[in-house]
C-alpha cells in the first residue's frame, strides 16, 4: 500500500526515515538479540536509549542543567493533575489563561486542588485568538502561570511569552520542537509525544529543579514528579518502545539539521498554505494572522455541503484526516514537523484545483 | 543477529510471530497507507484495532458482561493508587494479603488514602510461601480485598484464591493470560502489558461495573475508572501503538489454541525447570513446592560466586537476563507465555553441563 498525506492532530505522521529504521531493528536491534519492546528497562541497552533520548533533547532544545527532563505516561492530561498537585504548594492558587480546549480541561481539573484565577481569555472571539499579554500585570502571589503554547484544535500559538514572576507552566504538547525555545523562560514544560516526538504513550516533562518536592503528601507516588526525578525515569516500567521512538524522531530532527532549521521549514510549509487560503474566495482561515499555529491549521470553505465535498474527495486523493475537530467542524491541516513540505504542496495543488472546479460549476 | 533466549522479568520475550507481523505492517498498515504509530485514535481503522483487542480478551478469558475492560496507561504502579481512591468508598478501609514486594508497595499506596489491615503476610519467611487462606474469616466491613495472584520477584503464586464477601482485587501482571481463570470471582484485576500481554506502556483492567463510579470527588480525572469507562478507553490519546501489539499478541494465544493451551504448555516448561533443579545438588528453589510460580522460577547455587560464573556463561550461551531481582540475587528465569519449550530446554541443558564441570572440577 502506497503511503499517504496524513493531517491528523495526533497521533500523526513521523518521518519515513524513522519508521525504516524502526521495521529494520523490529525483531533484533543491534547486538541484543531481542526486540526494543522485549528488553528489560533496567538493561544496559536499554539505558543507552533512554540516556541517549535525553541528550538529544536537552541538546536540541539547549535545556539548562538546572532542569530535570523526565519521560512518563498518562499523556498532557495527568500533566493537567500533577502540575496543580505539585506545584500548588505556596499560595494554594494559580494563573490560567483560557486559550481553548485543552486550556479549559487544565483549568478544570486545577480547580479541584486550589484557587485558579482566569487571568485572560480569549473565550468571547472563539478563540481564535492569543489575548494580549502587555496588560498583564507582573504578580507574585501565583504558585504558576499556566499557558497552552499552541491550541491543536483552534490553531492559534502565542508569539511571545508573558512576562512573570510566578514560573511558567506551558503545555506544548502540539508545538514542542517545532521551533527553538528559550526554556529558562519557563519553570516547567510538558508535552504528550504523539505529534513532534513520537508513538502515544509517553509525555515529557521539563521542570526546573526548584519546581520539585513540594507536592501534596496525599499524591499518588505516581504523580508526584520527585518520584520520577529520583528514579530518573525508571521508578517504575517506562513506555520503553516510545522512548526508543522518540530517540529515532530527535536524532532525525538533529541530523535535518536542529531546530532552526526544522522552523524555517515550518514557516515555509505554513506560509505556503496560509497565502493560499487568504487568496482564495472560497477557503479562509478563522484565525487572527499574528496568532496562527505553524502546526494546526484550522480552515472553511463556505458551507458545510462544501466541506464535506472537500474532505471526501481530498481523502480519494490521499490527503487524509482532514477534519476538523468534532468539537468546532471545518477542516484542520496539522502539519507537524514530520510532514513534508511535498504533503503541504500537494494540499494546495488539491484546494486550488478544488475550488477551480467549484468555480466552474457556478459559471456552467 | 541471531536472537537470544530473553528470561528477563519484564518487559519481555514476544512471540517471534507477532514480532514478525509487527515489522511487516510498521510502515504501512493494511490500507491505510500509514503506520499504527501514525493513525489518530479516533480512526475508524485504530477503532477496529481497540475494539478487536477488547473483544479477544473477553473471549480468552471468558470476561462477563458486567465486567469492563480498559487500556490505560501508568502501569500496574498507577493501579497501587487508583485502587484505594476508586473503591474505599463505604468503609474507607481495605484488606491485603502481603506476598512480596509488590504487595508492599500497593499496601503503602493505599493507606494513604484510607485504613489498611494487612490480614496475611508471609514475610516472616521470606515471601517464599503464600499463606494459608482457609484461616480467613469471611469479612463484610471491607471495601476490597487485594492479593498479588503471582509474584514476579518471589516466584510465588497463589493456587486457590480467597473465598471473601468483599470485592477481591488481584494484581495479575505477572500471571495474567497464563492459565484459564474465573474472572467472576474477582472485583477488579489489572496487570501491566509489560509481561504476558504486549509491549510495556499498557495497563489492563477488568473491572466489575457495580465497582464503578464512586472514586473520591478529589480524584484527578485520569485516575477515575469513570471517566475511562465512559470514554471507552478513548477518553484521551491511549497508548496505541501497545493497544496493536496486545491484539496481536492475544491473537497469537487463540491460534496457539487458548488458554487451557497456553495452561498446558506452561505447567511442562515450568516442571521441566523445577524437575531439574529438584533433582540437582547445585541448584535450589527458595519457593515452597505448592506455591510455585508457573512464569517466574527463582533458583540458585551454592554460592554467590558461583551464581556470577553461572549468570554469566549463560549470557554467553545466548540465555540472558537470568539474574535475579537486585532486592534477592541469585537466579530466576522468567518464562512467560512467550517462552518457547525450546528455551527452557536450552536452560535446563545448559544448567546439566555447567552443573557437570563443577562436579569434575571438584572431584579433579
Ligand atoms: C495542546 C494539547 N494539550 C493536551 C492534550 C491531551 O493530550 P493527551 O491525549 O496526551 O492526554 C492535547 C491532545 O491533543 C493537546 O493537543
Ligand atoms: C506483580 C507486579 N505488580 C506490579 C508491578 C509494577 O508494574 P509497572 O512497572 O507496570 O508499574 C510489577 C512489575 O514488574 C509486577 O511484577
Ligand atoms: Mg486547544
Ligand atoms: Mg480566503
Ligand atoms: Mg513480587
Ligand atoms: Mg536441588
Amino acid at each position: 500500500m502506497e503511503r499517504v498525506f496524513n493531517f491528523s492532530a495526533g497521533p500523526s505522521v513521523l518521518p519515513v526515515p524513522v519508521l525504516e529504521k524502526v521495521q529494520k531493528e523490529l525483531v533484533s536491534y543491534g547486538t541484543s538479540g531481542m526486540s526494543v519492546m522485549e528488553m528489560s528497562h533496567r538493561s544496559a541497552e536499554f539505558e543507552g536509549i533512554i540516556k541517549k533520548c535525553e541528550s538529544l533533547l536537552r541538546e536540541l532544545l539547549e535545556i539548562p542543567s538546572n532542569y530535570k527532563v523526565l519521560f512518563l505516561q498518562g499523556g498532557a492530561s495527568t500533566q493537567f493533575s500533577m502540575i496543580p498537585l505539585n506545584l500548588l504548594s505556596k499560595y494554594k492558587k494559580a494563573a490560567y489563561i483560557n486559550t481553548g480546549t485543552w486550556s479549559k480541561k487544565a483549568i478544570s481539573e486545577a480547580k479541584k486542588y486550589g484557587d485558579v484565577d482566569v487571568i485572560a481569555s480569549s473565550e468571547d472571539e472563539n478563540f481564535s485568538y492569543i489575548p494580549n499579554l502587555e496588560d498583564l500585570a507582573l504578580f507574585e502571589q501565583y504558585d504558576y502561570l499556566h499557558i497552552t503554547t499552541n491550541n491543536t484544535i483552534e490553531g492559534t500559538k502565542y508569539s511571545t511569552y508573558p512576562k512573570t514572576n510566578s514560573p511558567l507552566v506551558a503545555d506544548f504538547s502540539s508545538n514542542i520542537l517545532s521551533e527553538p525555545i528559550d526554556v529558562s523562560q519557563f519553570g516547567l514544560i510538558y508535552a504528550g509525544a504523539q505529534k513532534n516526538i513520537g508513538p502515544a504513550g509517553l509525555t515529557i516533562v521539563i521542570i526546573r529543579e526548584d519546581l520539585i518536592g513540594s507536592a501534596d503528601k496525599n499524591c499518588p507516588t505516581m504523580l508526584d514528579y520527585k518520584t520520577h526525578v529520583e528514579a530518573s525515569s525508571l521508578y517504575n516500567t517506562p513506555p520503553t518502545f516510545s522512548i526508543y521512538v522518540a530517540k529515532l524522531v530527535l536524532e532525525w530532527i538533529k541530523e535535518s539539521g536542529g531546530l532552526n532549521s526544522i522552523y524555517q521549514t515550518n514557516l515555509l510549509k505554513a506560509q505556503l498554505l496560509y497565502d493560499f487560503i487568504d487568496q482564495s474566495d472560497l477557503f479562509s482561515s478563522p484565525v487572527k494572522k499574528e496568532n496562527r499555529s505553524l502546526m494546526n491549521i484550522p480552515f472553511t470553505s463556505t458551507s458545510d455541503e462544501l466541506n464535506k465535498q472537500f474532505l471526501a474527495q481530498a481523502n480519494s486523493a490521499g490527503l487524509v484526516n482532514l477534519e476538523g475537530h468534532r468539537s468546532v467542524g471545518g477542516m484542520r491541516a496539522s502539519i507537524y514537523n514530520a510532514m513534508p513540505l511535498e504533503g503541504v504542496e500537494k494540499l494546495v495543488h488539491f484546494m486550488s484545483q478544488f475550488e477551480k472546479k467549484i468555480v466552474e460549476e457556478i459559471v456552467r
